[in-house]
């Protein structure tokens, strides 16, 4: 049986990331990870791309822990060290590996450019280590046993670390973490702020917390969008994942039509599932959310099954032009009202022959409020057939790019919240 | 003349900003001020509250770094152990300080409590250490002078931290900081991979390296932009400016018409600047972008004045009704081809009414792809009044939202470059 890992320390490498306005957020993800599997993290640390500090920084961190994971510092410049650093530290020599190499050509070829001879330095591989593929960059990945200890060397843009700790975790360090499986789910909540929602949730954590397994739970707020994790360790999967299950449907229960999915969907994805169920599409009319709920909605593969086309109306001209806004219902109400976005919703509705219409007109800020109407007033509409007519005024807290944002996340609700009702 | 500071650490106790949703953001603070007095931040660590591990670090870090900052762990109870940490490190005792005690018990009272027992410990001092006064809380500082190196240990809570680090440095530590001040200054670039920006560098570097004073780089590389970080170590300003400026116009005659701006502003603020100077207002036609590339452009404060509307037109019959793109040439040359990106574009600054139009189509992927136009075939087309025209083809790598990411910005560099001819 192998050695079972039990101490991490994570090490950033990356002098960009010791300024004063940059953070390492990786290692926030690398140790939710190796917590569900249970192993903790004792220490972690961000070094600048200088030799001496690294090998000393990365010998420091082997002397006392069981697991070091190092992110960045993969590239293919004179400042990407951390092939160097580890090599060094464990005495063992740098080769260079063929299918890498072709590997890195070929993704230069594709792109109809060829490879400068620097990027030759990705596709070395500490002697002994195993590569460890990247789907979504150059830079190769590396995983070194040890025995009584590993490390990893992972790069450092999240898109290709996060996928290859995954896969890390599944394959190699699962076998290490001592016999207990991690269950999982998540719950997506839109329309309740964080404290109310763990106000809601606390007699459940009590329970959940008495069970057997027990059942832990994170709350995550962003974009006006609450993530509920859930883990239970269990050795034995149906008991894990029941117990999951009983507190998916206990949150289910308490929060009603709040409740965006159970299964991992993203809102986007939600909402894009039930207009292809329902065999409909979407118009956009956007203005102070700037073009971003359309992005958002068509972040998701296959979206163009439903979303038809978008209007972003700046201006008010742009909305009486493109969306027959009727200049009067400007006048009287003001571009940012409900009778505006109402408006907006039917006008792209209608001109773009589709069955769902959604708008949105606010202010995002820093300018344009007034005393009646300040910054963060945002009005929505969705209009569609039957009953799925939904109009409403939000305040929105924050800055311009968290107004947009936040914004965003409400319109998309708002049509889930309508669609559903078709 | 006391040793200059150069080289420092920064290490963070407690084991409550291990888990995965906190961070410690003093280590950015104090990177801000040491930074202004020319020292330098080559690591810092987040330690949590075990005596082997913070030990380690400690030892560590006053290895290599000739400043080290610790903050946190000064509490009363047994998790707080910096203060024993840094002297066994040391070698050097810790002994209880009568006025630091009564200074304590004072506190308590003057609250109406007793003192519980517990809190003597925030009365030891390590033998040699300046104590620092607190004035926000119990736990007092600690600064230790080695000669050659130095150490503060200052409390976690930021409220405490931040005024005791501000007296630290105007007392202590300007007089080690030789006077010399930090330089910065960036630069960003739009239309080169980093490895052929960093290898066009690289004699650059090399130069700067023998300069007096040496100027640094550091380069990054996010959503198909780089940006250059300069900076030097000077005492005097002129100096320090001058060897700066004289670096980026090393950058700016290098790199031409890629560089997008070299005093800080994004490329989003860089186009939204070129167009207001010029009196001309946008207008666009998305397509795979899906509405992110106006949503960028309205990031910016005030991009009313010059973003006048947008149409995201992801079916074909959008292209036709909304963009006037003649359906034969959709026929003829498929959705995805610069004529209908020409044709879009031509279409929105038409019907807009206004100098300038952009337009992107492509395939963002997972389907859609075809062996002469795979997953990643992006055209953009932007027209404007004279010779402002550009039309072109890229193959974007990377998944959906990569792709739609590194095409928004070569989108919005378009517009640059095209507006910059006006």
């Amino acid at each position: 049986m192998p050695h079972v890992l039990h101490r991490a320390e994570i090490v950033a490498v990356g002098s960009e990331m010791l300024t004063p306005d940059r953070s390492d957020t990786n290692s926030l993800f690398i140790t939710s990870r190796l917590n569900e599997l249970g192993v903790q993290v004792a220490a972690k640390a961000v070094v600048a791309d200088h030799a001496g500090t690294l090998t000393s920084v990365v010998r420091g961190a082997l002397d006392r822990a069981d697991l070091v994971v190092l992110t960045g510092g993969l590239g293919p410049t004179d400042d990407d060290l951390t092939r160097q650093a580890v090599a060094a530290v464990l005495g063992r020599r740098l080769v260079e590996d063929s299918a890498i190499l072709d590997a890195i050509r070929e993704r230069f070829e594709r792109r109809g450019l060829v490879m400068p001879e620097i990027n030759r330095r990705q596709a070395e591989v500490i002697e002994g280590a195993e590569v460890l593929a990247n789907a979504f960059g150059t830079a190769p990945g590396q995983f070194i046993d040890l025995g009584d200890r590993a490390l990893a060397l992972l790069p450092g843009p999240p898109r290709e670390m996060r996928p290859m700790l995954e896969a890390l975790l599944a394959a190699q360090l699962a076998a290490r973490s001592g016999g207990d499986r991690l269950f999982r789910g998540t719950v997506r909540l839109v329309g309740r702020t964080e404290s109310h929602a763990e106000e809601r949730l606390k007699p459940f954590y009590e329970r959940w917390a008495a069970a057997e397994p027990i059942v832990s739970a994170t709350i995550l707020a962003a974009r006006a969008q609450i993530e509920l994790q859930l883990w239970a360790r269990a050795a034995d999967a149906v008991r894990g994942q029941t117990a999951i299950a009983a507190a998916i449907a206990d949150v289910a229960g308490e929060f009603g039509d709040d409740v965006v999915s159970t299964d991992g969907r993203s809102l986007e994805q939600t909402v894009g599932d039930l207009l292809r169920d329902r065999g409909l599409r979407l118009a956009l009319a956007e203005s102070c959310t700037g073009g971003l709920v359309t992005s958002r909605l068509t972040d998701v593969a296959g979206s163009s099954d439903y979303i038809e086309r978008a209007i972003v109306a700046y201006s008010n001209q742009a909305k009486i032009d493109w969306l027959g806004v009727p200049e009067r219902v400007i006048a009287a109400h003001g571009a940012v009202s409900e009778d505006v976005a109402l408006a907006m919703a039917e006008g792209v509705r209608r001109l773009s022959g589709v069955q769902v219409g959604v708008a949105v007109t606010g202010i995002a800020g820093p300018g344009g409020g007034t005393e009646t109407k300040p910054v963060g007033t945002v009005c929505f509409a969705v209009v569609g057939p039957g009953e799925a007519h939904l109009v409403r005024t939000a305040n929105v807290p924050g800055n311009r790019t968290q107004v947009k944002s936040f914004s965003s996340t409400l319109a998309i609700d708002m049509v889930r919240r309508a669609v559903a009702r078709i």
